[in-house]
């Protein structure tokens, strides 16, 4: 199978057991539910949790063992995103090409469905662990290793100076800070729990660890480099946003050159670290190189 | 030592361990610690902590196996309370007489300070279990009885509910749903943690979980009389807001005097069910009558 074909198997199955989270309520409180559901559905392209199987399964790991640690990131992205287009955030109104959660549901709904969808990552994390035989503290150390990068030391914390420099010039040292726990983190935490889940060696989790923060740092670098120069269809959203919101990125600090050459230079070093490994992460390889030429 | 001597004891425990949590900081997102900490020690009476530790120590636990989990749950509730009185919540510009934690750091921040809160009590909670063998799975089953009552289908279930109802008269069944899963939840989950934690037998268990039920009920029951009949300094607010936001409430479905009886007749069934413990449970069984009696 092709990268591509593999890339989109594997994000048919997340969506699948996602849904099953979410099922229909008839329930008084049945709103949330259509809220977090709205939200987890509307089309993200699942590179965290694709991470965290492949990575698993690469080292021989079984897919249903990682799948609730997967799925747990996945909320976890989607509540931090609900929560970062708030009026009192960033403000925006659409996202993926659909109008933003509390623009449906009202804010006070979308405050509260990213809280919920924050609770039922732990809570399926914690429900994984208590059903099921690990056979040591693997499901722990998974679940703690997304909770750091969640937190207040990790994705939180990049949020808060985030806002905080809004309209501000920062330095480059503070951008790196922003776009490495705000973004990096959670994938690196994908990464992480794959490989913990998947039984790593410690040399292929060192290794595993240097390529996650590569591919998390890259993602982020185009990520600002399609803002300026992306196709709007393609991403769902107005190009330009962030220059809008004055915020500082990789392109208005570094040129949009060197930005390039900066994300160009994280994927030859993902590349790198990764030759620890055999033909089994050839699709980390691929993936990698995806990133840097995605066009959403 | 008298009950009100034990109870400071115990809340000056607390709120020294919590202290510990938020160290000043000087990093780059100092701003969301101090607003993290500006709330947590805003003056709560630390009641599901204290529930939490005289559980555990009543059946024979440590303090400091089941402290972490009893910081957690003051986490949760306070992260509850900041998005709660969010502009788009309820709205509320003080809380213990303080302004709340959006007036001081403004709506983004408050947002993440909950966020991070919720967290920073999975953190805490996976943190102590990874570094501590409890002999057995006791650490997870009381996290994940934490996270279902802190999830969609407890007290945030109970906030939706609150939330969609406001300006609308409520059924009974609705209202009870709402204090049920908004407030008893977590008081429950906080019984249930310590009963874990302490080693509970089945009987016990049932008992206790019996005990925070009617305990959980009968707290709200009497906040609902107090936001009519209580005196403004001792509450820190504004008595009447419930009525002036149309919110239903005890006093406004049954009247003071049936809601009155029925705060009474929760106490006493919670005296009832404590009769399978013996002197240990004294503790527990003040902590009622001072629950109905309470000015604030």
């Amino acid at each position: 199978m092709d990268f591509k074909n593999k890339l989109l198997t594997k994000k048919k199955k997340v969506d699948e057991v996602l849904k099953q989270y979410f099922p229909p309520k008839t329930s008084l409180h049945k709103t949330i539910f259509e809220s977090m559901s709205y939200s987890i559905n509307a089309g993200g392209k699942r590179l965290r949790p694709i991470l965290a199987l492949e990575v698993c399964e690469m080292l021989g790991g079984k897919t249903e063992d990682v799948m609730p640690f997967a799925c747990a990131i996945e909320m976890i992205h989607t509540y931090s995103l609900i929560h970062d287009d708030l009026p009192a955030m960033d403000d925006d109104d659409y996202r993926r090409g659909k109008p933003t959660n509390h623009r449906v549901y009202g804010e006070g709904i979308a405050v509260l469905a990213g809280d919920a969808l924050l609770n039922l990552a732990f809570e399926i994390m914690l429900g994984k662990i208590i059903s099921y035989d690990f056979g040591d503290n693997r499901g722990i150390r998974a679940a703690y290793e997304i909770a750091k990068a969640a937190g207040v030391n990790g994705m939180i914390g990049g949020q808060v100076v985030d806002l905080e420099s809004e309209g501000k010039k920062v330095s480059k040292e503070t951008l790196e800070f922003i776009h490495l726990h705000k973004t990096s983190a959670l994938i690196e935490a994908s990464v992480k729990a794959g490989a913990i889940i998947g039984g790593a060696s410690k040399e292929e989790y060192k290794a595993l660890e240097d390529y996650a923060r590569s591919i998390g740092l890259a993602f982020q670098v185009v990520d600002d480099i399609l803002d300026v120069i992306g196709n709007e269809e393609k991403l769902g959203k107005k190009v330009g946003s962030d220059m809008q919101k004055d915020k500082s990125t990789y392109p208005s600090l570094y040129g949009i050159e060197k930005s390039k050459e900066i994300a160009k230079n994280l994927i030859t070093r993902s590349l790198e670290v990764l030759e620890v490994f055999d033909d089994r992460a050839n699709f980390l390889r691929e993936l990698s190189k995806y990133l840097a030429i995605r066009e959403n």
